[in-house]
């Protein structure tokens, strides 16, 4: 840090997003990303909005927030978008938690939101997961602070349910709840129904994931009126412009090509289901995932020398080094021939493991 | 404001961005846009790149921030690449200014540095113009705190010479100064090459002006590696992938096509000097303006009649509500074309106000 560095940075530590190496010499299967291309027909819309650049996208990405607001149900004013949702989750940080209102969260989930606590000077509080990795509800309830919960959890894939989301919000009336569903379009419950009855309630989502624009930036939050008029207030006062022209055309016509999204993350719980099933066979412990990933361990390997030889196979899958979860890796669930291209390293590994062992004898 | 909304943002005003109609029926010479398409040849690889949307942007934006490195004769961790410039002044005042080191600038200048000051709680001083709306710089010598400096100043386009730039930096060893140069290009002398000499100095440009790139979202900061260094932790904590995949490789192009580049933006100059003279002509005073755009007051009506009646018309211009400067109107240069039908659009404002005059007498 240089002298000048501001000393309130002093117990940051900055997040640090998983590898993007942009050779494509890997299986990529380390940072949550489709395996499938976003529908073609989001081609001629970048391509019409291309023409366009020499003007200031709208601020307001009206389109897309109408396009958003009646795919779900709700109305322009209960939406904003953003440049991925983790713009949308430091704004929700900012916007509803200080000094006087903690936010918590459990201990094992997304990195990023210990990261931007800290980085707008918002106390925290971390609440311990259970053994099995599941969320007891009944720490969240009443709590009195504002509330971040990933559904499903990240890097577990463990959804919690809708009757249990609102569980939570209904205990906590004076209080935000912010329900980070990255991954929920891959078999958890949306907690949007609960928009429609809870103005306590801020639910995100991104495009990176289950509609395959993770390069183009997009993301959005939704919830009452009230709420996100402040976001916006927050919103305008950093980053008016915050979604590009060529993004914005391309959120839309992924939101009208809802077959192929169906199909899309219907292949990959197929494909989540038959690796979990590889992997079990294999001897590995795998948690129960609702999202387009698998945590897994085994006693064979450590986490950390899965994850490096598997690598040095043209694989990445993602290891954290959090000493609670070290013994773990998070493998993205691609295509049935990625996943299968993954689990044969895995065996190659064992059998060369087994033979330095048996050299070592 | 919900009940929820953080109270520390109580004395928050958010900046309000220019009209952008989505329409296009007006002349918009309001938000200093380039009249110019970016050069032809970002079209097809941002083609390319949106058939890679399923994979997340560099988080570093390595090739952009190489390209930008060399064009200005710096090092690859002299750059950080941003989600427009806006960002990157956000980051900067985030980073080094806060209660100890509070932030200067100009009385009348962006309006976004009050905005993100506020927004981050960081105390601000402002420091007036001279009658001329021109900069003192003996007011900023030695001054002791994080200075930012719009060069050429927005909204009047006047600019400070690079001996002038460099007294303030040189005076203020101890502190950051800012030089936010998006409109540089219009005929500014740029403090980049103070940049070899000084560890204290940050300059932001943007693509969204001289390289036609508004739309796509894209701007950039450079500096001592030690200074880059603590940007980049704020940014991988709050945006990590800042910069879609489009959009770069589109910022990769825009520096290549340097001729293009240059062609622009002495059309800018070559309209802008001759919108000023016709402006003249009908009475208006004009400020200097090395920018892409002219600051213009008259006695015959007020900036906001003015505003409105262009508007009215079919052209849009920028009024600010500002008492300081609620007299004059920005105008950006845009096309010859487009002057003649503005500079005609005035010309009969003026006619109709005469015959209402010669009607009430």
């Amino acid at each position: 840090m240089s002298k000048y560095f501001s000393k309130k940075f002093d117990a940051l530590e900055a997040y640090v997003p998983g590898e993007q190496p942009q050779d494509q010499k890997y299986i990529k299967l380390n940072t949550n990303e489709s395996p499938f291309d976003p529908p073609r027909a989001v081609i001629p819309v970048i391509k019409d909005q291309s023409r366009k650049l020499r003007l200031y996208s709208d601020p307001e990405s009206r389109e897309l927030t109408q396009a958003v607001a009646d795919y779900y149900g709700l109305e322009f004013d209960n939406v904003m978008v953003t440049n991925g949702s983790d713009e949308a989750l430091n704004y929700a940080f900012l916007a509803f938690a200080d000094d006087e209102t903690p936010v918590v969260f459990p201990e094992i989930t997304y990195g990023f939101y210990k990261v931007i606590a800290t980085l707008n000077n918002i106390p925290y509080e971390e609440i311990s997961l259970r053994d099995d990795f599941t969320i007891d509800v009944r720490e969240y309830e009443g709590i009195g602070k504002t509330i971040c919960l990933a559904n499903p959890n990240a890097p577990t894939g463990i959804a919690l349910s809708l009757e249990e989301i609102e569980q939570i919000v209904r205990t906590n009336p004076d209080n935000i709840i912010i329900v980070d569903e990255a991954y929920v379009d891959f078999g958890a419950r949306s907690a949007v129904p609960l928009l429609y009855r809870y103005d306590n309630l801020l639910v995100t989502q991104t495009f990176s994931k289950s509609r395959s624009l993770a390069g183009g930036r997009l993301g959005f939050i939704l919830g009452a009126k009230e709420l996100i008029d402040d976001l916006k207030i927050l919103k305008n006062s950093t980053n008016p412009y915050n979604v590009n022209r060529m993004t914005a055309a391309a959120g839309v016509v992924t939101l009208r090509e809802n077959t192929y999204f169906k199909n899309s993350c219907q292949s990959i719980q197929f494909n989540r289901r038959y690796t979990q099933r590889a992997l079990e066979e294999l001897g590995f412990r795998v948690l129960p995932s609702s999202a387009n990933f698998l945590f897994v361990r085994t006693d064979r390997i450590s986490g950390e020398d899965l994850y490096l030889a598997l690598k040095e196979k043209g694989v990445l899958v993602r290891h954290f080094s959090d000493p609670k979860i070290s013994d773990w890796v998070r493998v993205t669930i691609g295509t049935k021939t990625q996943m299968d291209v993954f689990l044969s390293k895995v065996e190659e590994i064992f059998v060369e493991q087994d033979r330095e062992q048996s050299k070592g004898e």
